[in-house]
């Protein structure tokens, strides 16, 4: 046999953290060692990784682990004394932004970088009402649970926050392709904020809407969307926490569309699994908030996490890996629209870059969600060694997200593998 | 000249990350190095690091930087995969805990691990109010920033926290010795909660009062103020994040009360720098919480996370340091209070383990503080070569809170340089 759980291992972890903590697949992988695209099981089985993007420059990157390792033996403490490594970090990151977004405040995490946007525009518009998508997921802290209208449970009861319906092009019938009926449901939004009286803080959006099921918005909707917020006195944060450092064939992905944010968040691949993660914006709404509430975050903007950062871009920047993930995302995604010639089941086929949405549905006049059929697909995909996973409200679309090292010949072995999963229906 | 601001860095910095962003002394550090209990800035100037806790088994420590290279090299990802790492760091931690505190969720940051805490005692009570000390901080993020009496801008509105006066000793005049004007403040916050509508969800407490002046409570004090809360359905959240770890001579701070939390949280010293937190807590409310809502954490509980978590336990333990903490704290307590004899200005020496308060007053008999001169001794003693800070309500609480590498060398050398700074009047 060539793979099994690892049961007594599972069992300990029930204890430690609980059954319920997440774990991917049917049958849960053991994973031991890294490198590149490539991941290891403690049985020594090959896996290629298609679906993670915090070893954004390659598992174990040895270029970051260096940088990482040199620093650690260095020196290593917090932002309340000067370091080199912060502010060049800084200016380096920021020079990526376009005007006026030229500032930072440094965190640990994506979930503590949305906290610190969704504080600074608070205070900034004196207003709370924060407009999301109806199936975002922004992190684990209580005001950005209020955001992940996908699951999270605070988003269920709090006043200060409204989802509309993203407009997702492969489903919009002929009649609607307008975006007017979308924009609606923003306006409605605005209003009832209103009616509340607690005010438009501003709008929270992945450009990528990589939760959403990396859907096609309509050219031009983003910005329509921020229009209408900017006109009501509110703020636009883009969370680039997925959809950041290059992912998507651009630096940012709010950059395939027409309109720089206020507030910029960045998190996953930024220290390549070193935690490190932050906030840009402009010097004016960031003096402000710190003038508002002083920030400090121990762990945050160290020189170690400053390293890491810096290492990451070292790579991207020497390795070519914006156009390299331009590239190979085009050819994989040309063969993933073979596929789907060849495969009723795969509805339609999404990227930008190296994030990948394959939607799979039982019919695809009705483009009906294959939601049984994915899950099964997911977990065969892992069998054959290849990890991938699945999003979207109906948990029926395929989610390629693999490092930004990703080859051609990373691209053919997965169509090969999902040609052949697909073919057996996930069996 | 031995010591020079670095300007230009400075200026850099203050275009980075705003001018606002805290910084220690009035002639920011550069530092560039360190190593166990020591700090050198950029000129090689050598500094005793009798602050910082974060490098709790020392600056660089040797062991911890190997254990987290060597994981950094071989694999590091999330907990959705399995991974012995993650397994036998919460085996061996809740080891440390009385039962029932044998489950956990692992977080990056302090801040997390309170707002992971919050949620978990929030939803289990089915209530909102929370009590903390009225000169409290906890973090960075919005829930954990309404714990912010101190000074964090949303706790002077919310509505769903409530302070209370922690009982100093020293501070206490003969006729309120009784605890009991205290305990009615919590009293009345219970019935405050009652009245608004919202209920006890609990009291948070640092056990050690590190942010309330290292104050020492009455005995019995903080075990009465939890049966209040506990007799009325709330629970009790310990944060450990200075207190934990043997800082105060006990693995934890709460140790030194009659009472197990219901819920603890961890953080700073953790990961000797790596970032590194987390909640402990019961399976029952473990489980709650992971089924009334996914969390969901992409950088916590990571193998190389739970490696630098791991060595921390290693020296630790293998070089006593917990015994050592006691046993040095104890040493350079009687030599702080053999300064007290000689310097009027030393109103009282507070300690545990390795954590100190040195209450400078202007009057002994008022107990007036002495909060500018504790502003000269604390950058005088840094120009001397001694790292130290200042906290309390009025800042005129030294503070000392070395690395767990502390010697008592390095005691008579902090000794040293604080006669002399008291001396001259920190001039």
């Amino acid at each position: 046999m060539d793979f099994m759980v690892d049961k007594p291992l599972l069992d300990r972890r029930y204890a430690a953290i609980g059954e319920k903590s997440p774990l991917f697949y049917d049958e849960p992988l053991h994973l031991v060692k890294g490198e590149g695209v490539w991941v290891y099981d403690s049985g020594g089985k090959k896996y290629l990784d298609a679906y993670n993007n915090v070893p954004h420059v390659g598992h174990c990157n040895p270029r970051v682990v260096q940088a990482v390792t040199d620093q650690l033996a260095t020196f290593n403490s917090h932002t309340r004394y000067l370091h080199e490594n912060l502010v060049s970090y800084v200016e380096r990151l920021t020079s990526k932004f376009s005007d006026p977004l030229d500032m930072m405040i440094l965190t640990c995490t994506g979930s503590e970088a949305n906290e610190a946007a969704l504080r600074l525009a608070r205070n900034h518009t004196r207003a709370q009402g924060i407009i999301v998508t109806n199936c975002s997921y922004h992190g684990n802290t209580e005001a950005v649970a209020e955001l992940g209208f996908a699951f999270m449970p605070e988003a269920k009861t709090t006043q200060r926050v409204l989802g509309f319906t993203p407009p997702c092009t492969y489903r919009m019938s002929d009649h609607d392709v307008s975006v007017e009926i979308y924009l609606q449901e923003i306006r409605q939004a605005i209003t009832q904020f209103k009616e509340r009286g607690i005010g438009l803080a501003g709008i929270l959006l992945c450009p990528a809407f990589a939760n959403e099921g990396l859907i096609n918005s309509p050219p031009g909707f983003v910005r329509a969307a921020v229009d209408l917020v900017r006109a009501e006195g509110g703020l636009f944060i883009a969370d680039e926490v997925q959809g950041g450092f290059g992912r998507t064939g651009k630096w940012w992905s709010h950059q395939w569309e027409d309109v720089v944010p206020d507030i910029v968040t960045l998190g996953k691949p930024m220290g390549n699994g070193y935690p490190l993660a932050g906030v840009v914006s402009s010097a004016e709404l960031v003096n402000e908030f710190s003038e508002w509430g002083m920030y400090f975050n121990t762990f945050a903007g160290g020189p170690v996490a400053c390293a890491a950062g810096a290492a990451v871009m070292d790579v991207i920047e020497q390795e070519s890996l914006i156009d390299r993930a331009a590239e190979v995302g085009d050819y994989l995604a040309q063969k993933l629209r073979s596929l789907q010639g060849k495969h009723e089941i795969i509805g339609d086929v999404r990227h930008k870059g190296l994030i990948f949405a394959v939607e799979l549905v039982t019919n695809r006049a009705e483009k009906t969600p294959a939601t049984k059929e994915a899950g099964k697909i997911v977990n065969a995909m892992c069998r054959e060694g290849v990890l991938i996973s699945r999003i979207g409200t109906h948990d029926s679309v395929l989610k390629v997200r693999p490092p930004m090292v990703f080859e051609r010949e990373h691209a053919d072995l997965l169509i090969e593998k999902l040609d052949t999963c697909i073919s057996e229906g996930g069996n």
